[in-house]
């Protein structure tokens, strides 16, 4: 029995579309943010950090994106990450970028409050975040293989990942297009049987 | 050959500390951010992203401290990961949560330009550092299970990447005997000899 606890505009998503790619039956509850229930004590409870996504499994609750991607590969799906421990390391280098470079500038468009106090210091990370988004977008154009996959020929867990967190760019008015690799990545995964399932059970936006 | 490129003041000893751990021969080499090196030509043909650690091996080169300890785990050191597949996740959710919670909260003392372009608001970062690594610091001591190690009973490749962060402390004058469990992890780490190897070389401050 597998539940996540997601919400479509975080980068919770990412795990139900490998659950989808995995053919895993699991139930898909909605954490409401305009409510605040990801601060409301049935979330805390599950995760003191009040985030999305988390992961009840039966060996009890995961959270973090890439802590709950590793655990479904490990147990359920272990193509997904590569044979070679070069290759698997490259998978993973992508994946602590995206979860501690991509991410976090995306962060600072919406979450200033986390990391400052004023009203001005929030407001110019807004107008900084499509500057260092961007970048981080040029950074992943010219140096991942995107031939089609993240690591070389095969699908693995860092392409998901990819291709949510690359969806967060129309939402900083960057045009995906102006970066040819990621967009071409973005729409084979869009094809995806798994991405369209997610999308249509209401997980991904 | 194993190469680490490093700086003392960052995360990077981290990787020096589980070289020594695992006994393998490697060359340091000093990243000089006094001169900037970590943004000159020689080091960006390393890591375009300017950062350290970078290990260079014979498979090629590696960046990020995850994804530099996933493959010393896999080729050299299987005993650093829990054989357990939840409590390997375990691990890992704490290794993310370091690098995309832990060390950005204390990034944003020093580093605010990487956020924001106006002084006003480095200065509001940087005042509000360390109420937020405080908070993760709070995390960290109420939910790892730092008995004594991070995950169970054995030492994982948590350990040493906690280590060194939670030692930021004092920089943004944290007392970390406020959070007796991380004060005896840290007393536990500095009386082992891979760290006291690490130290004697120089590689960790």
């Amino acid at each position: 029995m597998l539940t996540l606890h997601y919400n479509p505009l975080t980068v919770a998503p990412t795990i139900a579309i490998v659950l989808e790619e995995l053919g895993l039956d699991y139930t898909a509850v909605l954490v409401d943010f305009v409510t605040k229930a990801q601060a409301a004590p049935a979330h805390l409870a599950l995760n003191p950090k009040g985030r999305v996504p988390v992961l009840v499994t039966d060996a009890g609750v995961l959270t973090e994106t890439g802590a709950i991607l590793y655990w479904l590969a490990a147990v359920h799906g272990p193509h997904l990450v590569p044979a070679d421990a070069f290759q698997a390391a490259r998978m993973r280098e992508t994946m602590y970028y995206l979860a501690a470079t991509l991410h976090v500038n995306f962060a600072h468009a919406l979450r200033g409050a986390r990391w400052a106090d004023r009203q001005a210091s929030w407001d110019d990370m807004t107008a900084k975040a499509p500057e260092t988004f961007a970048a981080s977008l040029a950074y992943l154009e010219g140096h991942l293989d995107l031939a089609p996959f993240v690591v070389g020929d095969g699908y693995t867990l860092a392409d998901p990942w990819l291709f949510v967190l690359t969806a967060f760019a129309s939402r900083l008015k960057i045009d995906v297009a102006d970066y040819p690799k990621l967009a071409a990545h973005q729409a084979m995964m869009n094809d995806r049987a798994s991405v369209q399932a997610a999308r249509a059970k209401g997980v991904l936006a």
